[in-house]
C-alpha cells in the first residue's frame, strides 16, 4: 500500500543523508496521505544504506502500525501531532544537522539576516519553549509536538516551515516529503550563514520587513516571479 | 546565436557549483557580447545538472528577451545595470557563497588583511548602502544594480571585481564570464580567511598600502611578473 | 591467533579514518579478549592504507608483545591501564579529531547541551587533570591512563564512554572496538555542536537532568525503546 | 637533469593540492640538490592538473635558470634565501592554507596548545616582523626570506619547520620536499585546532615545556620511540 508515498519518503530520508545533514541513523522523514489519513515514516534505527521503500512503516494518525515489519521511528508521535495540527503540510523531516542544532542547543531563534533566509522562511526560525519535567517523563515525543504547535499559534506553518526544538534539534516540514527535505537543507545553510553573521556582528539586526517580504513574495504566493511558470 | 558565449556562460555557472558556492539553484552567471549589445544569462530556477548551453537566455541591454524558451534569471535587471555602467566588464556571477554572504549579512566590508586578498582585489570588498522601501518595492533588482554602481563611484570596477549587497550576497565580475567565476571563488576564500582573521584579532588592521599595491601589481598591470608571459 | 578480534580492531582503525577523524597515522584503536587476557592493537606509525588485520599486534595486559612483527602503538600503555581498570569495556579508540581535541586543548569539559550528546554520553565529557612533571618524564603513557582512571572514580565508564586528556586529545571506548569507533565519531560531532553552541551563547547551560536522562535511557538500559529489538 | 628530485618536487606540489591546502595555482614547492647547489621549483602560475615533472624549473642558488622552458615561481627568491641560510633543509612548501593563513593575517604566533603541535613543532609557530616599505618595493621576495631568517636567529630550523609571514601566509620546510609537504599539512591542522582552542578559551596557555618536550622527543632525536625502527 502507498507505494508511491513510500518511495517519496525514502527519497526524502536519503536526500538529507546525501546532503550531509545526518550522521548514522540520526533523523527521520515522513509523509502523509491525507485522503487515507495514513502516515509513512522511516523505521527506527535502521542503517540508511540498507533502507528500501518497502521498509517504510505505515501508521494511522493515532500511531497504530497499519503495515510494516519494523518499529516506526521513536519520534513518530511528534510527527503525528504536527500532521494533526497543521492541515496544510504533507511531509516532515527531522535531523540533527550541525548549524541548526547549534542554534537549538543555544535556544536562540534564527533572525532573518538576509535574503537567503527570506526566500524560504517568513520571519525568524523560532525555538520551542522547554518542556516541563512532567512533559518529558510522560509522552515525551508527543509533548515535543505539542510544544511546536503552541509555538506556531497564529503563524501559518507553511510560511516558516521549520522550528528549533530547544536543547534538541530542528523539525522541518513542507507540502510534500520532498519539500520538507529541501527545507531542511536550506535551514542548515541559513543557520550556518547566521552563525558566521553573528560572529562578525554580535548585535546584527534582521533585514527590514520590506526586504524580507519582497524576497519571500517574489518566490511564493500570487505575485511570485522566480523560476519557470 | 552567440553559441560560444552561451558555452562560456554555462561553464561559469557550472564552475561555481563545482567549487561548492551554490546550493540548489541559488546564483547565476552571465556574459556580454559588447559588439552586439546582447547578454547571455542563466534561466531562472532551472536545476544545474540539467542545464545545457542552449538553455541560456539571450536578452538585450533593456532586458527584452531576444532568444530562449526559458525566463531569464530573476536577477537579470541587476546584471544589465552593471553591464551598462561598467563598460570594461564582460561577465558577472552572483552566488550566495557562505563566507561572503555572511559578511554581506553583517554589512561589513572585507578589509584587505593579507596578500591573498591583495592579489585579486585592490582595496576592501565594499558593501552597498541599504535600499529604501521605495527602491525595494519597485524595480528591486534594477535598484540593486544602481546601488552597486553608486558604491563604485570613482573606483575602477576591474580593480576590485566584487561587491557585497547588504543583507543579501555578493555580485562578482570580470573581463570574461570565466574571470567572473574565478573571482567569485577567490572572494569566497578571501571572505573565509577574513572571518577567521577577525576571530583571532577583532581589531586587526589591513595590510599596508605598500604591501597591498606590491601584490596587486605583481599580478596585474604593466609591471606584472606573476605567471608565464 | 585472535583472527576475528584483529579484523574488528583493523575495522575500528579504518572506520575513524573513513569518517575524517584521523590525519596521517595519528590515532589508534584496540580491542581485548577478556577470556585470554590479550589485547590487539594497531602497530605504531604504519600507514593506514597499508594496514592489514595480520599487522595488528597482540600484547598481554602487562604490555609484553605476544605476537606481531611490528612495534605496538606508542600509546599502548594507556590502553592497557584502561582495560585493567574498566572491566566492562572491550574496545578503545584514540584520535586527534578536530573539535574534540580543541576542547581537550582548552581544557574544558563538554557540557551536555542537547539530546545528541544525551543520547550517547551521560553527563559531561570530562577532562583529565594535567600530569605532573614526574608523571610526564617517567611512564608517561601509563600515567595518562592512570589520570583517566582517577577522573572516572565513581563513574561507570560505559555510561560516558569518552574522556578528554588535557592538552592532548580524546580517548573513547565501548563494549567492542566497533562501539568505541562509533563513540569516537559521535564525540566529534557532539564536540563540534558544542563549539558552535558556546559561540552563540557563551554562558549556555546544560539541558535539564530530566531531559538528559530521558534521552539516554530511551536508547540505553532496560526501558530503551529506540531502534529495532 | 635531476630527474628524481623533479619527481619529488612535483609530488610535494600535488600532495598539498590533494590535501586541500591550495586553491588554483596558489602555493609552490621546491627541493634542493645540495651537492650540485641546484634548486628545483614549480613554474609560476601553471595549472596543477597539467604539471609534469619535466615542467619543473632548475635554478642555481643565485636564481639563474639552469634548465626549464617556464619561468620559475615568483616566490623563488624567498626559497633561495632559505636554502642558503638553512643548511639542513632539503625542501620548502609555500601555501595559503586557510587556518595557517588566518593566523598569519592576524599576525599572531601559534602557541603550542597541545601534543599534536608538540609532536612536530618545537615551540610556537612564529610570525615574521612586517617588512618596511623599502623592503617591499625592492627585492620583495628575497626580503621576505631575509625576514624569516632573522626570525630564526638562534632557532634550529628543523625543530620548528614552519613560519607565518605576517599579512601573507606560511612557509614550511623539511629535510626533503616530501617532509616539507607533510609539515605543511600538519601545520594547517595545528592552526585549525588552535583557532578552535582560542574560541573556547581566549586566554588559553601553552602546554608545559615538560609535556612539549616529551612529545617532541618521543618522535624526534636519539631517544625517539614512535613508529617502527
Amino acid at each position: 500500500m502507498l507505494k508511491k508515498l513510500k518511495e517519496q519518503v525514502l527519497e526524502a530520508n536519503l536526500e538529507v543523508v546525501r546532503r550531509g545533514l545526518v550522521l548514522y541513523t540520526f533523523g527521520n522523514a515522513s509523509g502523509i496521505d491525507r485522503d487515507k489519513g495514513l502516515v509513512v515514516i522511516k523505521p527506527s534505527g535502521v542503517d540508511y544504506d540498507k533502507l528500501k521503500a518497502t521498509d517504510m512503516v505505515v501508521v494511522d494518525l493515532d500511531g497504530k502500525v497499519v503495515e510494516g515489519r519494523f518499529k516506526p521511528s521513536s519520534d513518530t508521535p511528534t510527527h503525528l501531532v504536527l500532521y494533526r495540527a497543521f492541515a496544510e503540510i504533507g511531509g516532515i523531516v527531522h535531523t540533527h544537522s550541525r548549524a541548526a542544532t547549534s542554534w537549538a542547543q543555544a535556544r536562540r531563534e534564527i533572525p532573518c539576516f538576509g535574503t537567503t533566509h527570506a526566500d524560504y522562511f517568513h520571519g525568524p526560525v523560532r525555538v520551542t519553549p522547554e518542556l516541563s519535567p512532567e512533559e518529558i517523563s510522560e509522552d515525551y515525543e508527543a509533548n515535543t509536538g505539542h510544544a511546536i504547535v503552541r509555538r506556531f499559534e497564529g503563524i501559518s506553518p507553511l510560511t516558516t516551515p521549520a522550528v528549533l526544538v530547544a536543547g534538541h534539534a530542528p523539525f522541518v516540514w513542507g507540502a510534500t516529503p520532498e519539500d520538507a527535505a529541501r527545507h531542511a537543507v536550506i535551514l542548515e545553510e541559513v543557520a550556518q550563514l547566521a552563525l558566521a553573521t553573528v560572529a562578525l556582528r554580535a548585535d546584527c539586526s534582521a533585514i527590514s520587513d520590506c526586504l524580507h517580504d519582497k524576497h519571500f513574495l517574489r518566490k511564493h504566493g500570487a505575485g511570485a516571479y522566480y523560476g519557470q511558470t
